[in-house]
């Protein structure tokens, strides 16, 4: 099936740049409910899976035994802006398993949010693996080999005992196999696994729902949506769309960018999960056209200011450097 | 005619991300010597006609009397990363005009080239309107102004004759219309207009080799040319494609990006003109596309060390933040 417009951007009152792409929604037994575009194609998930990758941290006990904060659990399903907060809760998490920075191995690079790295900059440091975007899942990682007394080095590698064992929580959600027929290398060095946009978008009903899930992991993703729903700021940050919405809509909605134009959403109340990825890999296309989405697919849920902020966020208006209106960024067809 | 695949994301053996566009080949008589896609259909130019809006500054003698230098002349062309140079060389054209930082109006933001940004922060200081990136361009028509004893405020509006004058550059080069039935407000929050893609790349195609424009047209585009190509830092910056392409072809290619996915190119020596736009915005496509393009167009032109050059940008090779292979950038198709 043909790929859909699902985002546009105006000037002058005309279409400047669009965006294709692909959605599916699925519920927690694996049937479609809506597929626009090629849903069975693989795709990269990147940093949509990190609260999967999660499951295990909690799962096992190893998040009690270390008296992790639902701050800390939701760092670990971060991808976030490197703001003070976030690079302290990496730390804390690190110092709940007697561990220190070096132990990262995500690599370091400034804060993604820039009034955060230039601040940092103000004052004469450098960044760190703390303000690594995905520092919370890889602190996750190194909490979970030390509760298990594994040596955390390498934990990175798929032939280390608790990268298997998130890999597995990725298995048993998607129901379909990650192996090296289908992996890829992540920006933090991590794996990242092609699966179908469908399978992600399953693995995300269940995410949300607990059903099809072994009871361990039902009761591990109720901890960690509360977890995020409870602390929406670390799973990205100041001004980001994940942030803006589950500040928003609490526990009613989960939802995680990943780089390249994914976006995933569990919606627990409806008993769907949704992924959608861009061709092109923008973004600013998957959020607009996730906000669509969800206006539409929670028609008869949402009260008013539910569709304001869902409104808002499937209709932009692009200011330029001087505060003037110069055009829109909104989901396609909508104008 | 349909849009082409002009660049793809690869990782882990697979094609990530996929962007689509089209390409318009001119010579400087209007003639279409390759369309790929639909280039009679408007798209914004926005930063790729610069060089262009630069043209009344030299042709007047404006530029000579001020005693504009080679790298006063190349950042009036620019879309700079607000690098020490950029900003002072911009701050040097608005005091040969008698005028201050004041008289800017393309509004401040930091430094689009990161490193220069965090050096900024360090030293506690804010970003002002020298270090947009467009400061270049609007310090050109204050000295336009100001040499013909215009008052300057206001130079961003279309009724200013300053403004009035570059638009009819404009014009003249690209033989369309530039009104306000096409007019859109950029980011710097001067116009830009809409016109067919293959109109653009007729533009720089009498942009390189100076015919079917008036003299006093031809003769400024040379010395923009030579300007540009004697210090291609100032068009662009540290670690960017058109400076790095400028960089080793000197007067032989002329290039410059746009937001949004735009790419235009000047080839002397042939007679060509090229014009790119991505479907989706994306200038990383954009980019790659037009150095594949160069590689085929130049083929006879070329030496082995152009074509190194050319191939390194076609096909970039992509690393995460501990310097790992994780895929490639690479023109559509030549996998």
């Amino acid at each position: 099936m043909d790929d859909i417009a699902l985002a546009e951007v105006t000037r002058g009152g005309r279409v400047e740049s669009l965006h294709h792409g692909r959605i599916a929604v699925m519920d927690d037994t694996g049937r479609v409910v809506r597929a626009l575009g090629a849903i069975d194609k693989p795709i990269f998930p990147r940093s949509t899976v990190k609260a999967l990758l999660a499951l295990p941290l909690v799962e096992t006990g190893a998040a009690d035994r270390l008296g992790l904060a639902d701050a800390e659990l939701a760092l670990a399903c971060a991808s976030h802006g490197g703001e003070i907060r976030h690079a302290e809760t990496a730390a804390s998490m690190l110092a709940k398993a007697g561990q220190g920075l070096t132990c990262l191995e995500c690599g370091a690079h400034w804060p993604t949010y820039d009034a955060a790295a230039h601040a940092l900059a103000a004052t004469g440091a450098q960044p760190t693996a703390l303000h690594n975007n995905c520092s919370g899942k890889h602190a996750g990682l190194i909490c979970l080999s030390i509760d298990q007394s594994l040596d955390p080095a390498g934990y990175i590698d798929p032939g280390h005992e608790a990268q298997r064992q998130v890999t597995e929580a990725l298995v048993m959600a998607t129901s379909v196999p990650h192996n090296e027929t289908n992996r890829g290398l992540d920006g933090c060095s991590m794996p990242t696994y092609a699966i179908p946009l469908a399978a992600l978008a399953t693995g995300f009903a269940r995410f949300g729902t607990g059903r099809n899930f072994s009871s361990g992991h039902a009761s591990a993703a109720a901890r960690l949506r509360s977890a995020v729903a409870s602390d929406p700021f670390m799973v990205a940050g100041s001004g980001r769309f994940d942030t803006t919405l589950m500040a928003h809509f609490g526990n009613r909605i989960f939802c995680k960018m990943g780089a390249e134009g994914v976006m995933v959403a569990s919606l627990p109340d409806l008993g769907l999960g949704v992924a959608i990825k861009t061709d092109d890999g923008a973004n600013r296309a998957a959020e607009v056209a996730l906000a669509a989405l969800l206006l539409d697919l929670g028609a008869l849920l949402w009260n008013d200011t539910d569709r304001e902020v869902l409104a808002g966020l499937a209709h932009q208006v692009m200011k330029n450097w001087n505060g003037r209106e110069v055009g829109t960024l909104r989901a396609a067809g909508k104008g």
